[in-house]
């Protein structure tokens, strides 16, 4: 494929708000959107469901042949996967937030406490804004651009507002972020750093969701990162999957413990991995892949253990906020995964949350937030119940960062004593 | 230098609460520690001043060849300049947070809106514990671990606790944090999390900060990072130096703006670009160096504007608290860098830390904390009173990041509007 990009008269997506002439290579080695349920192709463009089955579309591609070494040249960020990606090839000179590529930690300590042999963590709280999100953010960011779109928005209570404030911001783009106008303080201040467009709804997320679907049905040339571009925001998430591997040295995992709110994220990290087998660049190899959800909302976790394809819509009840999820989209796709593979759906308690962020601290020196306490108690029930092999090479993925949910662990730990300036203080305080 | 590692019999450094017999390449291919002043070299140990006329100790090296090949074929972070650090050559075998290789960013909408032809944000923010200190800390900890050290500690009222508590926890040693006992409880949480020894005092951080000297002298075996293995410690602010030459593609660049604390970092990078130059990595070429601080702690600017060596220590008064050493330890070499180089020190008011935080948010989409306002903020004076050149390339270095000093800017930022949950009412809000 030609990598001399240029305005051709390529038609434009025939489907929702944004409209522009595509230029070649707009969407890198990507084909079309394709049905996951139907198998239906349509063109490239702002369209999120199937026209025939109103199935999920999700980027199909033709991949070119991609070395190892041509992708350990690229940058330390996600774009040295962009072959991979549906972005252009130039997409490293369009400002964004560069996320991506961080660290895979070797778990002695936590693997220790919990009877696994080999376990790595997978830490996405370094990203730019903290989180995972930035990598689908720079997606979707990307998709935007490309279909000239004139307003990058999303509605949000959390991290994804973080990353796309910071993202349109660095963009240079007109950005809209949707909130819940009960938000707390803190998380309101920090997207409205970035951008004078952040809007309090009265209402709460369903409410807000709703209305950025109005808008985007409504207007033209908006760019709803979640919601009209959410094919291409989507496939960010295989990053995180490619990363796993090739940092492991280019191999798979045999196990890999990964949190689901609505489910994208596990089933991206499966695909990464199967298009890594498929593209000769790891070994094939049977892997088992594992969900995690907070109990207060476990639609998906439910489904795995009364086993069942039907996943009940809940009303979340849990301080693991960017999990709560109740209508999952990709929850069947995640259901289907874990069994196939020979993994599980698990759930923990909202104290059982908080015990996973203090393990995690205490033995590996990372803050997560409620998601990743969420995955790493999850992992440890995992291993007492059975469900998951302590001999077999595991990672573990933490999503986000402990600042921003502080709350939840903030009655739990505290100094170990007060003492006056003096060392006959400290020894008498018997700290030590 | 052999790169066997093994027990020997080298002696011991004889100064110092830690010893152990080291052994062989404890400290890479450091020679010894060699006073600032005097040039008097001491063996490598956890001593920080020159017994022969009190000047503070820096590590001196017999550098090998080194190939700007073998440092990009390194791990994407600090330890990919190992034969560089006074760390060992299997450093990355020892748990450890792996900071560093954070992003440099060209900055086009902050460069268009300070008129600077071309212009970099190295951004330290999104390191393990989001802060610069992770880079000291980690070459501390090496040290420690060398030295056999049975208790890692620091003292500390924000960045240095987290990085210090984190580490130590990776890293399972014993980690011991002082803090002032009316530190604000979120930033307790942040360091409290990772430790069961978080120790609050009661009195100002100076007065905590004498109480870890006192227990550095009483007591075998602490290495305070801050204190007795201070001079391995600043050597990991190099690493900013190394990076921002790598990233521009092996070459330094025309200007660089640094915030001045104790005046560590400017130093550590400015030796770093030096290093380079003399091991053949870069080209040689002038460069000039910028310090920033905060009017209500700018002891260093305060000297440079009247055109003197002697630095009169200040008792803080400013938002920006990391920023905030009223008696920089190398502020006089922070002077002769900045006069030498054609550069300048300079300072801002609290306001304007504020604004610099906005600017950089809004321009780049990174938001980052007071100390970072304050060199963004200073940036913008220098260009505005005429002192940095804005058609030299300039690099300017973000710190840390702005969920930890949230404050500063809450109140000035928040939604545009709040509206009902409806399409018609965002159209009424006037947001676009």
């Amino acid at each position: 494929m030609s990598t001399v990009l240029h305005e051709t008269t390529t038609a434009a997506a025939s489907t929702g708000s944004t409209r522009k002439r595509l230029r070649e290579g707009a969407f890198g080695h990507a084909r079309a959107l394709a049905c996951r349920e139907c198998g239906h192709e349509v063109e490239l463009g702002p369209s999120y469901a199937c026209p025939e089955c109103f199935g999920p579309l999700e980027v199909a591609y033709d991949f070119p042949t991609v070395t190892r070494e041509e992708i350990a040249a690229g940058p330390a960020n996600i774009w040295r996967y962009k072959a991979l990606l549906p972005v252009p090839s130039d997409i490293e000179q369009s400002p964004n937030t560069e996320p991506g590529f961080t660290r895979l930690l070797q778990a002695h300590n936590l693997g220790r406490e919990l009877g696994i042999d080999t376990l790595w963590v997978k830490d996405d709280s370094t990203n730019p804004t903290n989180s995972f999100k930035d990598r689908v953010v720079a997606c979707a960011l990307s998709a935007a651009r490309e279909l000239d779109a004139k307003v990058f928005a999303c509605p949000s209570t959390g991290n994804l507002a973080n990353a796309v404030a910071a993202a349109g911001a660095r963009a240079g783009m007109k950005t809209v972020v949707f909130i819940p106008s009960n938000l707390e303080k803190p998380k309101q201040v920090n997207s409205a750093v970035y951008t004078d467009h952040l809007v309090a709804v009265d209402g709460n997320y369903d409410d807000v969701n709703k209305l950025a679907s109005e808008i985007a049905g409504e207007e033209e040339g908006w760019a709803f990162v979640n919601v009209n571009v959410r094919p291409f925001y989507a496939e960010g998430s295989k990053t995180l999957g490619y990363e796993i591997a090739e940092q492991l040295g280019w191999r798979l995992p045999d196990q890999v413990v990964i949190p689901v709110a609505s489910g994208s994220q596990l089933t991206k990290v499966d695909k990464a991995f199967r298009e890594l087998v498929a593209l000769g660049l790891v070994e094939d190899k049977p892997y088992k892949v594992f969900g995690a959800q907070a109990t207060g909302c476990s639609p998906v976790s439910v489904a795995y253990k009364a086993g069942t394809d039907a996943i009940r819509p809940v009303k979340p009840d849990t301080i693991a906020k960017s999990l709560a999820i109740g209508n999952p989209a990709d929850g069947i796709y995640v259901l289907d995964i874990c069994r196939r593979s020979g993994g599980a759906v698990e759930d923990i308690s909202d104290d059982e949350v908080r015990d996973g962020i203090l393990l995690l601290a205490r033995t590996e020196g990372i803050f997560t937030e409620t998601a990743g306490g969420t995955t790493v108690g999850v992992l440890k029930k995992l291993v007492e119940t059975g469900q998951l092999d302590p001999t077999l090479e595991t990672v573990v993925i933490n999503t986000g960062m402990g600042l921003k949910t502080l709350d939840a662990v903030a009655d739990r730990v505290g100094p170990a004593a007060t003492i006056a300036p003096s060392y006959d203080a400290f020894v008498a305080s018997g700290v030590l």
